[in-house]
């Protein structure tokens, strides 16, 4: 199998680097180059079985003597762009080359006691991030300010950076569930979504609070009522076991019956990626397991005038799930105190 | 035509969401979810001509009425998925799909005047950061403070934020051409080479410093030495009509014949994306033209003792380039006057 994707080869070696890693019948190849090569090194080790090499130093006939005796080899499909596979059949030789329909991700999808140990690290510091956020945040400040202060907590705090871009929506653009800070100045009376997720050792946090400045309207008292009490139902559903369909049907049903919409999923994997399986969506024909890590993270939406979302990491557990981030989900008003 | 890079929508229409962008013999078409249909709609105007639609409102039928009356469409091989690929003939009902070869990447080699604009914008904001470090950076101070504060710095300083993960790599670190910060300190004696970049308007800057914590050692001074020598040899080489493969190799020649080695490109093209065409390789075989923004950043690391590289973003003129970023280049020893 030929492996290309970062982040699965950083699954399977702890390598963090730009290179291929090639898994034959004879051995086990890391191909990168100089630029990598002392990084590389200092990582692995003589057990890890591992060849390393650069890509300077191989041959045309290396690179066909690499898969020599193996029926077929396999590829990421999903990852691999249509030029680089026509590439890889050349360059390999490869007589069969198959798709492996994300074999390595499903293995992924489980966590272990060491990944979700890194996702609870993640997560506390994202936790103690907002809670220095709600003594930091000023009426005048912009949302880019609010941004900055994120990353740079993250970066002083023990995580390696953040997941994503921290989104600070607030006022209006905390309608669109994917704002990108502006130098809007946060006023009185704003609703202000903060998503924000930081990276430990490799692993990602996810959290959404919703918060507000000075006062919450009785409108948007309403719909924050709406998201939470299901942010909370769906808490209660999230167990080993679980419908993914189902749950989220539940969602989508309670929000349609007040007349809005969930128009995004209801959650997603989180791991090495912010991103990954399981999808919680009425879509989806997957059954929560033990150990995946999901987020909950219900949102509503109305265009021009405000959004609502409460988002956290949870671990499934036998019998219920575990919330990894631990802020406070009842109305969080600042700013009227001082 | 279907694009589906990002960078190469927001390219050819400024949108920057998800979402995948057809060029059909009727329309044109932009294809996202719910999720980015408020901003998408408040960046385009009529007068774009782009219809735009939210792919859960979308049929079978409607993908395969898009190209209906194509006789070939083309998709972005280098960009595409092999499983995407895979999706797009079944989806579209694509008879004939041919590869694109970088059409529109390269368009975008050669920037136009408002282009060039936010690339200086970004490669002055760029400069003004690695002015403030000299003065904030400390013995006793972290890589990853420093990191930090050159992600604020960025945020607060007009920039949309980091173009890279800003390499602050200090002592024998400096040794690695792409080390990631870590908790080390900042130590006397210290070779720190500090790779910077942020965007403007989506536009990259990149470059990088080498300086000295105290003193510099004469060792590292022959180093310094040769690398800023070819570095400004190469800015007298780089201008329309130069010839990448040459100008690659007298820098790689010379450092050969000091007993040195240059292990990565001496520079790339820098854009929307940071690294884009051209790159300069002495495996290229094209040719310098007016336009192009290309950085020039020769280095030599001596594997487990130092590093030293010295990088500008420049534009190439008819006659010469200009260098967009202006930081110092000759030795900068910082600590020792406090």
């Amino acid at each position: 199998m030929i492996i290309s994707n970062p982040i699965n080869v950083r699954y399977l070696t702890n390598i963090n680097a730009e290179g291929t890693l090639l898994i034959t019948r004879k051995e086990n190849i890391y191909i990168t180059d100089s630029r990598y090569m002392e990084a590389v090194n200092s990582v692995l080790t003589i057990d890890d079985g591992i060849m390393v090499y650069d890509a300077k130093n191989l041959s045309k006939d290396d690179y066909e003597n690499f898969f020599m005796f193996c029926n077929s080899v396999g590829f990421e499909e999903n990852y691999v762009t249509y030029a680089n596979y026509k590439e890889y059949v050349h360059k390999y030789k490869i007589e069969n080359i198959i798709e492996t329909e994300k074999m390595i991700e499903a293995h992924r999808v489980i966590k272990d006691v060491d990944e979700i140990e890194k996702i609870k690290k993640a997560c506390q510091i994202t936790d103690s991030c907002f809670s220095h956020l709600l003594s930091f945040i000023k009426k005048g400040m912009t949302e880019k300010q609010i941004e900055a202060e994120i990353e740079q907590y993250f970066k002083l705090h023990g995580a390696d950076g953040v997941a994503f871009e921290p989104i600070v929506a607030s006022g209006v653009h905390s309608s669109m569930p994917h704002a990108i800070p502006t130098d809007k100045k946060i006023e009185s009376g704003d609703v202000i979504t903060i998503d924000l997720g930081c990276k430990y050792q490799g692993y990602c946090s996810d959290m959404t609070r919703t918060i507000f400045m000075d006062y919450i309207s009785e409108d948007v008292k309403k719909i924050y009522d709406l998201v939470l009490k299901n942010q909370l139902s769906t808490q209660n559903e999230l167990k080993d076991g679980g419908n993914i369909k189902i749950i989220t049907k539940l969602v989508e049903n309670n929000f349609e019956f007040n007349s809005h919409m969930l128009i995004h999923a209801l959650g997603h994997g989180v791991g090495l990626t912010l991103h990954e399986g399981p999808i919680l969506s009425s879509r989806s024909n997957q059954i929560l397991k033990e150990n995946m890590v999901v987020t909950n993270e219900p949102g509503i939406y109305l265009p021009r005038k405000f959004g609502v979302r409460i988002e956290d990491t949870v671990l499934i557990t036998k019998n219920g799930c575990i919330n990894l981030t631990n802020s406070e989900k009842n109305y969080i008003i600042i700013g009227s105190q001082s």
